[in-house]
């Protein structure tokens, strides 16, 4: 039976895994989720356990654990650190889910649940991958170690003291993370750029206290005014975020790339059909296609606000306070910390006198962006074409995962992102959902990745 | 012993039993309190069967129940019709009340809870001085008709049909109502004025669902950074409501007026304490003192924002939706159902194509204002001053009865407001409380008030 047979006859029995996974509620943002992370990386170093991966450990953080393990029984050849997360995003709000958020539930060819392709799915790709190259081949053609996290979706808080910690052991030629989205349904897809995240949170008191807004409105400062004022100075009429040098540092695409880019089989819209907005559907940015926009330009975006009566009926009151969450998306070359002092600065500069403002920044990552023309990485199109029998395609992606600036800055090794989610299969909202035909086609795609790379040399030249 | 000797026995059984009308939480927008409106309608029934009057009735409409009693024993002596509510605004936010806020308490000569001042406090007065005069001197000095609604905090909806329905048995010469402030402590006050106020809620739909701001930031419109654009285009810099035509029906204050509100003994370093932002403390309208901002200037003012996340740490969603609660504060002669479609045509001219807008008007109330130099006004001076041992003065207020216009609109008549909270007293905010001298001076005020107009005809004209 070949790899790929042998892979394929262990479809149900790798679905039924991927549902018990999916079942533990891992919510790293939220405390009261505390014990089921400890329960999902524990779940996740009994799996590495079975698939044959050695000096399996869960590693306590300050936050949320890393499991780490490794594989080095391959002298000679490439070594490969693998990522992932165990971690995921809140479920709420719970009404608008189809199926349970935590009980996996498959419809129309897709699994349903919060975490099937943000990450959990993903790692679990890597998991059966491993586990049938060892109990296929009777070994790895590679050596491989293996760290997955859980403060993926809090920012990755703690991983960092993880790998000043774990250094010498991470040694690796090449880091492989599966937390990315293919370009579209049957196109699979390697990125070679994220962009960066800054999660900022403010909080902005007029009042003292709450006020009868009969009694006080007119000349009471309300913060909720302030707060809507504030936020529509931040963009421009051409959707530009208006924060002086926000722009300073964003590096120009070069007309090669842009023209690679702008020639992908991406399908706007299929896009607008997603985001499912009215009249033209999308906001555009002068002098850049969509695919510019999400990819190469950089963003602030709102993410929650709230104050004053949010209930049933009507409470006529100027509140006290008002809050927003938002965040900053971030392109090369632009600098986390430099951003967010210019918009701490800006938004400062703006609010009136008759308020304070308490300015958090809950996290900061940086962008990335890799050569492709590496051997690993022409590698890993090899082993998707054959995985999936389609063209496989080098992609940006408008999302971040600041771990993998980190890593690359820390070890200067290619950084390889492979991935098996779709644009619309919703991460980080309701109905979140991963293609089952993804599944199963990346967990032989990942198997011949690391027979490829088997064919390597350490640094990537070939091997006579 | 004398009629004010006698009240001034009985405060503490009067204040037992204030503290078992406030432990009821009547909140009336909130349906869960359903059964505690109907007990709280049932304590004012038995409350006004105790102070001798007839025909106490508790009268169901579609919503909650209106309290109704009559006494008619002084044929040829004015008929007055009382007018309070036993319903109360929502407590929250809970942890902000130094005491709870359904369980009475006395802290520095106030007595603390909700509806102390809003307006269980006041009413109680009220029942008090009926009750006082009935057991003191037999009988009331004029014919006293009651009407104690439950929906006065979200917009009286059900009331017009019950005074439609009750019109014969309700028809007086004077409507006295106790739901206002006065000027400051020691300042008792009787309002000639009361702002107008239309509620409003939207709801914006964006993106058809939740969205991840890294995979779709950028072209895809965001709701609450629409709605901020939004509300940040209904004020112009001078704090006026940029609303075409808002202002068209203001009526202009007369030189005399303005003169006599501008000298009222008000304290501007009293209101920016109690306001208590920072800076210059408020929001100037030019042109305007800010009395005649508070009472005579219409106003558009933010109630409640909410959207996205807005639970614990970071969620990086672009959501579907986003919500606002609004109000406005409207003036002598602004009509309410034109500015409400002023306002909803102005709102979706400015909202974007990508966006879908659900506009509700939760409730309409017109602007008040009164004649001041009627004889029953002459009287409730008299008699506060009578009661207080201080001057009385006549004042406006910003906030808002709609139904004392729409009385005044059916009946005609004399509209008398006699207000004993005080402007900082936290109506509708946490740690809402009464002064206890306001409440125990109010009682016998309001007697005295009965006196006096008992020496007059049914017209206002002198008793020969």
């Amino acid at each position: 039976m070949q790899l790929a047979e042998y892979i394929d006859s262990k479809r149900q029995e790798h679905l039924n895994e991927l549902l018990e996974f999916l079942s533990i509620p891992s919510v790293s943002t939220k405390s009261e989720h505390k014990a089921d992370i400890q329960r999902a990386a524990e779940w996740v170093a009994n799996a590495l356990q079975r698939a044959g991966m050695q000096r399996v450990e869960i590693v306590p953080t300050s936050g949320h654990p890393v499991v780490f393990a490794e594989w080095t029984g391959a002298p000679g050849k490439p070594t490969i650190l693998l990522y992932g997360h165990y971690d995921v995003q809140p479920a709420e709000p719970l009404e608008q889910w189809t199926s349970p958020p935590f009980q996996g539930t498959i419809r129309n060819g897709n699994l349903y649940g919060r975490g099937t392709a943000d990450d959990k799915g993903q790692v679990h790709i890597h998991l059966k991958a491993l586990e049938a190259l060892m109990k296929h081949e009777g070994r790895l053609p590679v050596n491989v170690k293996v760290m997955i996290e859980g403060e993926e979706e809090v920012g990755s808080t703690n991983l960092w003291n993880f790998v000043e910690q774990f250094r010498d052991r991470l040694q690796a030629d090449a880091l492989v993370v599966s937390d990315t989205s293919m370009l579209a349904k049957g196109v699979p897809s390697v990125t070679y750029g994220l962009r960066g995240l800054n999660y900022y949170q403010i909080e902005i008191t007029g009042p003292a206290q709450d006020l009868h807004s009969g009694v006080f409105g007119g000349p009471a400062p309300n913060p909720l005014r302030i707060l809507c004022e504030l936020f529509a100075k931040l963009h421009d009429k051409n959707n530009r975020v208006a924060i002086p040098g926000f722009y300073r540092d964003v590096a120009p695409l070069s007309p090669k790339e842009r023209k690679a880019l702008n020639a992908l089989p991406w399908n706007k819209k299929e896009f607008l059909k997603t985001v499912g907005a009215k009249g033209p559907g999308y906001v555009p940015e002068q002098g850049y296609s969509i695919i510019e926009q999400l990819w190469c330009r950089p963003t602030l975006e709102l993410n929650g606000i709230w104050g004053g009566y949010t209930g049933e009926g009507a409470k006529t009151v100027i509140p006290s306070k008002a809050w927003a969450k938002f965040s900053t998306r971030l392109v090369p070359n632009q600098d986390p910390e430099k951003i967010a002092r210019l918009v701490e600065k800006h938004i400062r500069k703006l609010l009136p006198k008759t308020v304070t403002c308490k300015f958090q920044v809950l996290s900061m990552g940086k962008p990335w962006v890799a050569p492709f023309d590496h051997p690993f990485f022409q590698a890993a199109q090899r082993a998707l074409e054959r995985g999936f029998g389609k063209k496989a395609v080098f992609i940006r992606e408008g999302g971040s995962i600041p771990f993998v600036t980190q890593m690359y800055d820390t070890f200067r090794v290619p950084c390889i992102l492979i991935g098996f989610g779709l644009p619309d299969e919703n991460a980080h909202a309701p109905d979140e959902h991963l293609n089952l035909e993804n599944y199963f086609g990346g967990i032989k795609s990942i198997a011949f990745f690391y027979q490829e790379l088997g064919q390597l040399k350490a640094n990537g030249s070939k091997r006579k």
